[in-house]
């Protein structure tokens, strides 16, 4: 869509693009991040206050403000600040800019233990068209989402003549309304890299890593930092704690749509054993702009010579579920390799976005939602069982 | 061995760790690549006149200079100058250094065309222990060899405390008796990265990238540069040109050591249609410590679904060479799978080199050197034949 149908607020340097992200390991930070065209007193300031409060012991936090320039585009002052020890299950209002330009927003973290409820929106390779607008809108207007999963592939900019960065922007416009009032974590695609040595932007995620914050190295090779990152995080995950392990990676494992068929293959022969060792609940991946949910399924018997190269049913192994379907300027992904493969469950291009509702440490059911003209249409959906507490096959 | 082994040359302020490499694509550019400790007038200029000249029309060049800081290590001041438009077939000496400080070396630029013989040494993960020295003489020893592949693993220095970065240039001063005088093309190995959060060094490649001059950008991923690299390098291989067509990787793809056992299996699955597409003739490896050759097979069938993933025969498939036997820190790695796999065709947990003589556009005889005492033994020998000119199986 046109960058008019985005407009910066009103008011003289008002701050846009506001989102929010996840700010510790606990669930009492969170990450504001937003746009000022000038960097002037007041503009890199975050106040903020419990709602049922009067606001007169207000907190004020100073951002981190960084700004880029790519080709023949500068950005505006990007800033991010964390705010902290927040309390659960309490909302919050928060306040950015100054004078007669102020914005407020609200945010709640929600209460945290291993049985709580919890549902997540899944969106991914989102960009910013007609389509776009209508997942997104389709999204908020069930009131059930408390934070989005987004797999990557965010503003497409990079579609655009020289990487149009003017697109970051709008898209920043674009996903506010949501993402300015929950967490949305971001997992990185391949549209956020932006190399383009003919126009000498050769630094790889340089407008992503300064508008948006969450790991981003890129790499599947044993001796590089995203393994050894990987080998910590599984360390550290307590299921007594968060009993549900999700992944958000961007290229699909299991996929049999022929487009991007078998681009997975590098990162999934290196990580693969280790997903089924740990019992991850749910891969979602973007990239391929279809939908598609596998069975519990691995393919990790391989040794080279003994010919055990094909999927096959495993209940430690997480269901796979490509969710490249949020509409951008790219199009549907139509044609699906036939006939159907044992390990694909459920698999449409469509338009749409997923919902996980957690509803225990054993439970969560899981949707997913074709957009619909002006509404979304539950189309797959299945009860989860964690494979941590409850190994069980499911049942659709 | 103690860096007392390697002792810099004396003199005042004289260059040392003096190395060459291809400077060009047409064979008539040098890169001359020198330390000095202090960065004087003159130290960072190279002189060089036709050996059979009276010298008198000599020319000079001036180096690129840079220095590192690792930790609590500070480089010397490392100088790289291309030196151009030689002859071909033409012996040249070149002279770095100042006042009585000067060393002079030479080297000779072969003649260029599809039927010229040329032979080069393979050798890789080669430290700097006695072991390696005993490679190293043994490889200089045959004065065939006129350049050397380097499969990755230079200079073992992150095995010592802190990375310790002396152990760098007492590796430049160990290999300068050959790379002084003959091109070693520098492929980059794991132990080339140091990353070392730690001591907050977080710059891949930092020394590595100071020190030698190569393509270094590690990457696996469709969308990253190393892959559009390689699409683009393939394209400009001109088989009437070059009739050989050989790549250095790092991690091998055909190993049946148990070390770094299917390590390899991320950039096989991603590059390997591409090899036996181009017809690639030989592919050396490093990262195992012992020696290993492959028959000429490819495992490009699989397509998830159809169990097609066991090595065949292919005569349109490479010869896979694991060499990394140099002999360095971490000693040998001597358990093989059991049985020997049908993919291999010889393997021994020896150190040594090996010596690829191209004969002409069609026939290049390959022969594997193991560490005897103070000799090389010729242990594995191929007549191998060109895959574009000769495409037939190959006999012993």
């Amino acid at each position: 869509m046109s960058l008019e149908t985005f407009p910066p607020p009103a008011g003289y340097n008002a701050p846009e693009q506001v989102h929010i992200t996840q700010g510790d390991h606990n669930g009492r930070g969170m990450i504001i991040s937003w746009v000022t065209s000038l960097n002037e007193d007041g503009s890199n300031v975050v106040t903020y206050w419990i709602a049922s409060s009067d606001g007169s012991d207000n907190k004020s936090v100073i951002a981190t403000t960084s700004s880029y320039r790519y080709f023949d585009y500068t950005s505006g002052y990007l800033h991010h600040a964390i705010i902290k020890e927040l309390e659960y299950k309490t909302k919050y209002f928060y306040e950015l800019g100054t004078g007669r330009s102020t914005r407020q927003f609200n945010l709640t973290p929600p209460k945290v233990g291993p049985d709580v409820p919890y549902t997540f929106g899944v969106i991914g390779d989102l960009g910013q068209t007609y389509a776009s607008n209508q997942t997104l809108y389709n999204y908020m207007s069930n009131p059930k989402g408390q934070a989005v999963l987004f797999a990557g592939d965010l503003s497409y900019a990079d579609d655009h003549p020289n990487h149009d960065q003017s697109k970051w922007d709008s898209y920043g416009r674009f996903v506010e309304p949501s993402a300015a009032y929950q967490p949305w974590i971001w997992a990185a695609g391949n549209h956020e890299i932006d190399y383009a040595q003919s126009i000498g932007e050769t630094q790889p995620f340089k407008p992503y890593k300064n508008r948006y914050h969450v790991p981003y190295r890129a790499s599947q090779n044993k001796y590089t930092p995203q393994n050894s990152w990987l080998q910590d995080e599984f360390k550290k995950v307590n299921r007594s704690e968060t009993p549900w392990l999700i992944v958000l990676v961007h290229a699909p494992w299991y996929n049999s749509n022929n487009y991007h068929y078998m681009e997975g293959e590098s990162m999934r022969v290196t990580f693969e054993p280790w997903f089924v060792e740990n019992k991850v609940d749910i891969v979602f991946a973007g990239h391929v702009h279809a939908y598609e949910r596998s069975e519990r399924v691995s393919n990790i018997q391989y040794n080279i010579t003994d010919g055990m190269s094909t999927p096959v049913k495993d209940q430690n192994a997480p269901v796979y579920i490509t969710i490249g379907d949020g509409g951008n300027i790219e199009g549907i992904a139509n044609i699906f390799t036939d006939p159907q493969p044992s390990y694909s469950a459920f698999r449409e291009a469509s338009f749409g976005h997923a919902l996980l509702e957690i509803k225990n440490r054993t439970h969560a059911h899981y949707t997913w939602h074709r957009n619909k003209e002006d509404e979304a249409v539950i189309a797959d959906s299945i009860w989860l069982k964690n494979r941590y507490y409850l190994p069980e096959e499911e049942t659709i």
